[in-house]
């Protein structure tokens, strides 16, 4: 069975999660978290030089870390990853976007305001920078889904899936999503689509 | 012709040129700067809604952004993306670790120092944040290339072209490569690829 090294509350852990849930693949969670430090402890780096989370290994051992590339691997072959080439470029565009602009100013700005010991990084001048990054970011989002149903191609894929995941708690960043209607109407689509669980949701028996 | 919006000392922008002249594929240069501020003017965010380099623009005026994804697009179906689905994924997991954990420390420090216009922004705290996150993404780097002669897999992919970018630069950000022996040797190797082409190199007619 494949395990997931997984925070909980994390978006980057709920992106796999949420996959592994609409492929209906079973799983098993083991709670790792990076606020008590566990993910810089030896035990853990061994298994992820990179010190994070969410970490896949597969039942042969072998490990893959990076929510966009464990999103990619779990969804080649299946209707979350487009078949159409150029639709695929889009769908790793916006994981690219996500990881690039979008988590940093959204994720680090709910982290800076959501764990006490994190308080000490969180001083006017950047979370204000952070605000507006993440505005910008978000700005781009609404742009397309202001067009389109979906953000990469003409199907719900792992770019819908990527950018859900810290987008929906964007008001525990203090984002104001109102500002953002197609936003609002797409979160609307991507929560109704079969099989979507939510962020506290766990495999049956994990 | 593609079409690259390209900024030539960019390590971002360098990566698709790279793979480019060794796909031996044809390609025009448009250049943009992200420090003169043409990256965020209207005419280039019509193009692009991130408003950043590199571009890439296909045949019939569609466009792609995003370093990593153009180099996936692009690399498909060629030797230079892993065939095998689990070393493809690690190819994945190193191209999101560099835009997440190496580019954001090696490259933006070294933006620091470079651009004047950015000067501003290069107070001490900050420069020594970079450097231990910049020193963290190295020695992740160091020990995969310690055990083996390739990022992904065992051949030379799109994961090795996306951290050569700017590791092989990473002395004009202040980082001694001489205390990575293994990534000098695997810079070594990277640079005597068939094909290799240095920063400063442009298309012919371009």
């Amino acid at each position: 069975m494949l395990t997931l090294y997984s925070q909980q509350d994390s978006g980057n852990c709920y992106k796999p999660r949420l996959l592994l849930a609409q492929l209906g693949r079973p799983f098993r969670i083991v709670d790792v978290s990076t606020n008590d430090g566990s993910t810089r402890q030896p035990a853990f780096l061994e298994k992820n030089p990179i010190g994070k989370v969410p970490l896949l290994e597969l039942d042969d051992g072998r490990r893959l870390a990076e929510s966009g590339a464990i999103l990619l691997h779990l969804a080649e072959g299946t209707p979350y990853l487009p078949a159409d080439p150029f639709e695929r470029a889009k769908a790793y565009e916006w994981l690219f976007f996500e990881q690039y602009s979008h988590e940093p100013a959204v994720a680090v700005r709910r982290s800076l305001l959501r764990y006490p010991e994190r308080a000490g990084e969180a001083d006017e001048v950047r979370l204000a920078k952070l605000l507006d990054a993440g505005n910008r970011a978000l700005s781009v989002m609404e742009r397309r889904v202001t067009d389109a149903d979906w953000l990469a191609g003409s199907a719900y894929s792992v770019a819908d899936i990527a950018l859900y995941a810290y987008t929906h708690m964007a008001c525990s960043g203090g984002f104001d999503l109102s500002l953002y209607p197609a936003i609002e109407a797409w979160l609307a689509r991507v929560a109704a689509q079969p099989g979507h669980v939510p962020l506290d949701w766990r495999p049956p028996g994990s």
